[in-house]
């Protein structure tokens, strides 16, 4: 049940689907046309060459539609992206995930039938821009457009309460579902569980009332 | 408490903060030394100004250190990078982000008094990596080493049935903090919650937990 991938392009956003890939035990196979990179890259995966993957030929020739999953990592030359990822669907690939530049980019690879399109620096830049707001915030995941999942730091001002204490689900509505203290994690704490300061806490719940916890519990 | 915002580099990401940043009230100055992306950038932003960041008499004439915060979201050049931070510690701001490219960019940015360095492509490249892996998993927030929140679509093999009925809490030790259902979130659901195909299960455990999980219960 080992699956094959393919990344074609190792800049920073394909060379880091290599490293993980590696790490959670896949099978890689990665092209670049820089040699440098993939000399780099032939000490981290199963296999590295070189290779322009706008040649269908050489696509051809690595055997690709053998693959489970094809990642084009191409990031500026948007023709070159296209180009790739109509050879990979023409030559029968069953999943391809193209990495795309901007929204007119990300409706053309989903013409030509890419199975699932990326933004990766426009996602981070969201991420970052909600951890920037409120500095408390350290990651979260979005739910809908109503709900999040957030990481918040716990400071100075709740440091020794418990959770009943701060009676944080009947007064905002909100849910802690774990807590982070340290290399633990406490999931689904005790309401008489003590929250300290350095405590990151999952709270889960509807934006408006994550905002008004956060501003109200941890705000000077 | 309006916080007020300086984004060095109008590249995908750094476009991406400043649209962010506004969407969610704050003032942003834009700056970019291409006219181009400054004059797109000016129909969305607060100010949006061409300059080159590594002129400090420049920065200076913006007022740079009257911002909360100021990111440096310039990628490829790491030489403007890294006298672009170090200009804006010199000048006295207070924190400063900036995105990094490799390792020993991320260690010169970090001597030199960068508050956060971020690696947008890397990261964005370990999350895809999880989610090809395991074409359940949709996203997921690292707790620590061994403990993850993950979304995680349900397929037609636990189709309704119910959270007690697959006992999910005895048999794999995971938590279903929330069912995200079409447009709704049910946060902590009740034990006789019925999942239907397409739900998406935020579910929180170790990670061999929500491995177990995953494959026992999803896979076919
Ligand atoms: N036709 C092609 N065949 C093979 N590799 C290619 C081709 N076109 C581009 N590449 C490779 O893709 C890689 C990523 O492209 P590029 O650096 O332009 O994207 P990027 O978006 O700046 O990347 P990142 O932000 O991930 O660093 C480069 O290493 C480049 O050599
Ligand atoms: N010294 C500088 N002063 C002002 N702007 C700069 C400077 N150096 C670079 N920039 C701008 O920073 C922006 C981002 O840089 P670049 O495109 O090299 O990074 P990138 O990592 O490829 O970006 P992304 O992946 O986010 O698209 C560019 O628009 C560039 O004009
Ligand atoms: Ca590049
Ligand atoms: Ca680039
Ligand atoms: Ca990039
Ligand atoms: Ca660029």
């Amino acid at each position: 049940m080992k699956k094959e991938f393919v990344v074609i392009g190792l800049g920073r956003f394909g060379g880091s689907i290599c490293r993980e890939l590696t790490r959670l035990g896949m099978d890689v196979l990665a092209i670049d046309k820089n040699e440098d990179l993939v000399t780099e890259y032939s000490n981290i995966v199963t296999h590295a060459v070189v290779a322009d993957s706008v040649d269908e030929s050489v696509l051809k020739s690595l055997g690709i539609r053998n693959f489970d999953h094809v990642i084009v990592a191409i990031g500026d030359d948007i023709q070159a992206s296209i180009l790739t990822t109509l050879i990979l669907k023409e030559l029968g690939v069953k999943r391809v995930t193209s990495k795309a530049l901007n929204e007119y980019h990300e409706k053309v690879l989903r013409k030509i039938g890419a199975d699932q399109i990326v933004h990766p620096e426009r996602d981070m830049g969201k991420r970052l821009a909600h951890n920037l707001v409120s500095s408390n915030v350290l990651d979260y995941l979005e739910l809908s457009d109503e709900h999040s999942l957030v990481e918040i730091a716990a400071n100075s001002k709740i440091d020794g309460h418990s959770i009943i204490d701060l009676d944080v689900r009947a007064r905002y509505g909100v849910n802690i579902v774990a807590i982070k203290r340290e290399a633990n994690v406490i999931v689904s704490p005790q309401a008489t569980e003590v929250i300290r300061k350095g405590d990151i806490l999952i709270v889960i719940g509807a934006n408006a009332d994550i905002n008004r916890f956060e501003v109200k519990m941890l705000h000077d």
